[in-house]
């Protein structure tokens, strides 16, 4: 799973922090023009320029087609910079030879951005009109530089993350209802039965291990869905919000895929209970709803378990 | 609570992280000798030098009273570099000059080096013996560096640290046994009694709010005592070790205190509940102690909760 462009807006400071990265860097190459970029499947967000010029036709909040980046070369595998002292001289560009005359490019440098865990965020790029001799003392000194961003990286992904699965945690939660909130959508509280004994009988670690788990599943089950997020609220509590509404049916039959999904493990006895909150205009603060979907959620395991309810007023 | 000294080696990377902080201030200033340190309530300790000179006599892993270090002049509040361009021309510092004379300092810059949440770390030094100009640009060069140094180190601390209360977290418990196994000591496994109710009926939020005031409480009991530290092995469980053991009489008054200090509280119906295990040789494995304590945990909440039962065999 990439980075989500939207999320870097609720980085802390994270002007800041691109200002400090390409500052630093022009500091070691002033003649370079150099940009930050994140980087997800297909596209390239060019977030930020250490100066505002007209000699390339680069600007921030550019969105550009992978297809068209000398940054889709770069090898986040081995995580080594990319070098094109002169990009005339090299045949292996010649399928992008329209492409970087357009942007009046000669010269790149490409240092990729990963997080520890290898997951790719983008680049910081050294680009200029003319040939360019890059130094292995300077390259180095940018990976450095690189290196402690992408620690900053981590450190605001981890604030809107629950570090042992992965998924959003209950701020990031609070904060979409704050910053987006739809007038209509629905919300899964989800509470695993059977939890607490896997963890009295088998030991917390098998029992972080079954938190991954469901992460994992959850994550899977709605990694087609675009207005659907996964939630770790703590404990063994999940939440999925749904930012639109199509049926009830349609949430029924997600609600069923979940326990289907949930209820099958090798070695322990386990399943889920779901509240279900469908929501269209009215009060939809994420306090009333969770107090709705958990009204349902105790409905669902008082009758049974392993079994879903929806909230009625 | 300021970092500890051992903290540091367990760190991932830290040796690389600070030849880059030092390499990257060394070119912005090449002519200056850089050192990073780290600083307690009373000690600054020089964990790595810029290079290897015999100009000042400062070395790797010397121990400097903080009196005797221009570093403790530096204000940690308003984060601002401190500088001397000529420390001869200080009348300030004139309670110093054995001590500057006798380290052959004739200039000094000293940048903050502190955490999100304002606890200090340490410093990044630049020390000469000749006069030095520092230009305002260098210096904010060096602190931009600083600030993504810091977010290296708020991570690794978080890596070691549970979020929520600040206290160590399971993998640095585990992390202490590998590294030092003791012979003698003792475990306290703490697990509220009623803490459910409380998530239950005032919310998550409520909930966490006593785990953090559970963990002050326990922070400030062991505040005095070198070799017990306190750990939130997660949910509502704690755990406090101690890596001696004097006798079965001080360790019982140690549970009564905390019986006493966990039981207090205006809202809320809560107590604890202790299992003890106290070792002396045998076997001391943390697998072991955890699983001993908790059979004495659970003889403790089974005879009515809100009391201590030592493990025995």
């Amino acid at each position: 799973m990439n980075i989500h462009f939207e999320e870097l807006k609720m980085y802390t400071k994270f002007d800041d922090l691109a200002d400090d990265l390409l500052d630093l860097a022009k500091e070691i190459l002033p003649e370079q023009l150099f940009y930050l970029s994140a980087i997800n499947e297909t596209e390239q967000l060019i977030i930020k320029l250490s100066e505002e010029q007209t000699r390339m036709p680069v600007t921030e909040g550019m969105v550009i087609d992978l297809n068209y980046s000398l940054c889709q070369r770069i090898d986040f595998q081995t995580k080594q910079p990319l070098i094109y002292e002169d990009v005339t001289k090299d045949r292996s560009l010649d399928g992008m030879r329209e492409v970087l005359e357009g942007a009046n490019v000669q010269s790149y440098l490409g240092i990729p951005i990963s997080l520890a865990n290898g997951e790719k965020f983008g680049t910081l790029c050294a680009i200029n009109d003319e040939v360019s001799l890059f130094e292995s003392k300077s390259i180095e000194l940018l990976q450095r530089i690189v290196r402690l961003f992408s620690y900053y990286l981590e450190l605001e992904r981890f604030a809107w993350r629950d570090m042992l699965t992965d998924l959003y945690n209950r701020r990031y939660l609070t904060h979409q209802f704050d910053q987006q909130p739809e007038t209509e959508g629905a919300l899964f509280f989800l509470d695993l039965d059977g939890f607490k004994n896997v963890n009295d009988v088998y030991g917390h670690d098998a029992g972080d291990a079954v938190l991954q788990e469901v992460a994992r599943r959850l994550k899977s089950l709605i990694a087609g869905q675009k207005e659907a997020y996964a939630v770790r609220l703590g404990g063994d509590e999940f939440v999925i919000r749904f930012t639109h509404f199509d049926s009830q049916q349609a949430l029924i039959d997600q609600a069923d895929e979940i326990l289907v999904r949930l209820s099958t493990w090798d070695t322990y006895e386990l399943s889920t209970s779901i509240g279900i909150v469908a929501y269209k205009d009215a009060d939809s603060s994420l306090k009333t709803l969770l107090r709705q979907a958990d009204i349902a959620l105790y409905e669902a395991k008082s009758s049974g378990k392993n079994r879903y309810k929806l909230f009625t007023e």
